[in-house]
């Protein structure tokens, strides 16, 4: 929204993580009608050619996959997002949103939800797996949850513990300080796979040790910035350090039913459309249990 | 030598990568006779009680493994390693030699192979799969050859054209110059895997450029400073950056077998005990084909 991550083409509508209802369907539309329960996600098209594309990874989209905000799609128009009443997206790009997750709760599941279940299914968490995750906001507390209902045993790695007891609820068997030394010497060596969802940088060294034998440390948020990597801290434990940016299209439809089935769904505080300003400034404070989604009715308003 | 890893017990006698006869075995050894042709690499011992060494991953043992020299080994004796004519080895970390591999060439496959072996193998470098090697030296050399055995397409990634015939020759498809920006161009989203040999920092986003889907850079040299990692180089296609330490003692013979087996062997110069320092001078200058072997009959004259 603040071009963070690169130049923005302003004016813009912003906003992905977007449910709602089918209004209408283009004469080719075969897979969605009218009234359909729906969301779309972080992107709205790829170059469908590529081998990613052709692999059913579109999010590795070798041309690059079309962001839902902000991008050049393949027509040449610039995507708008979800701070509106209606958005026009290819089915290709649309999910299925189960019934028994209410519209507000689906939503954050579209990129937090997504960007977590991929690592986490792609390196095996489930039965018998250690897994940590490093901070818990909007993506770390969905990575708790999913990665306990994969059936991994889960600690919470956060910067202090304020929000230990939220963790446990969510699922993790234990939560520890970063900013207590002492987390990393108790911890040392023992977890399969870690999942950064912080965006600052962090003690890559610290953070790496406490991989077991083949662990993988895979960061799902990035810092502007590169992070100093101590090789020989990959050396140690043949340790893996990993980048997972969202998931495929299909996978995520996959992460919906997942959470549909084991009933778990982000938290979040529902706001009006005159309430993001104040929101964003909370977000960027840390202040936020976990997610705010905004109810589009009230631009109707 | 020069202690550039870490300080060293001076006066010490250097050197792994050993090869030799059993000219006499203690009364508890039952795996070797006197006469037998045997080898020692890079380690001599491990604590042999945590996780890794149970699992038969002693080099990764949580301890730290003994290192063949300059270490304190658990008897709290300093290991010496063999620019000497006899070293005191435990049968655990002695390998068998087989018979096709003189012992020159079997010399340098007790550290330069296997180090290169264990993460071709781990990766499954075969058919089908595209390897480069960053790196045409000691190391280098070896993943080309070994690569190549098991059936992957090898390019060679070295700074410059010079060796460019020997890396065809070791048994590469192709070779490309990391001083020349194209390279990086023409190889984007290329390899399944990349093995990195050079100790000196390489150019970390340029590199990680090159995997394709999946795709791990596994470094087996390493710079005393971090490498910078841009982690959205490592989001583009799931890509891990990976480190990997000589091999086990089990690895280890098994890589000799399948070299014996393949007729691969490193390309080396033979010289005698009074031609180290000279030779020393030649490899910080990359001035060797590939290995140094000491002849260290020539000790004993």
């Amino acid at each position: 929204m603040r071009g963070e991550w690169g130049e923005v083409p302003y004016p813009l509508t912003v906003g992905h993580e977007i449910v709602g209802v089918v209004a209408e369907t283009g004469a080719e539309v075969t897979r969605f009608d009218k009234g359909a329960r729906v969301g779309v996600g972080c992107m709205v098209n790829s170059c469908r050619e590529c081998e990613n594309c052709q692999a059913g990874q579109e999010q590795y989209c070798l041309a690059g996959n079309t962001g839902t905000y902000a991008a050049v799609d393949r027509d040449g128009t610039i995507t708008q997002g979800g701070y509106s009443t209606h958005v026009v997206v290819d089915e290709d790009f649309v999910l299925r949103v189960p019934e028994s997750i209410p519209y507000e709760k689906a939503a954050p599941l579209l990129c937090a939800g997504i960007t977590t279940y991929s690592p986490l299914a792609h390196w095996n968490a489930g039965p018998g797996k250690k897994v940590a995750v490093v901070g818990l906001g909007g993506l770390g507390h969905m990575a708790v949850k999913i990665a306990a209902a994969m059936g991994a045993e889960v600690t919470v790695l956060s910067q202090t513990l304020s929000k230990k007891d939220d963790g446990l609820a969510f699922g993790a068997q234990d939560y520890y300080a970063t900013s207590d030394p002492a987390t990393f010497e108790a911890l040392a060596n023992r977890f399969d796979l870690i999942v950064n969802t912080v965006s600052a940088p962090i003690d890559m060294a610290a953070h790496l040790g406490l991989l077991r034998l083949g662990g993988t440390l895979v960061s799902v948020g990035a810092p502007p910035e590169p992070l100093p990597v101590q090789v020989f801290s990959l050396f140690n434990n043949r340790r893996s350090f990993a980048g997972s940016s969202i998931g495929s299209i299909a996978e995520t439809q996959e992460m919906l039913d997942f959470c549909a089935e084991q009933g778990i769904a982000p938290e979040i505080e529902l706001i009006g459309a005159d309430e993001v300003n104040e929101a964003y400034e909370r977000v960027l404070k840390s202040d936020v249990r976990y997610r705010f989604v905004i109810d589009i009715d009230t631009l109707r308003a």
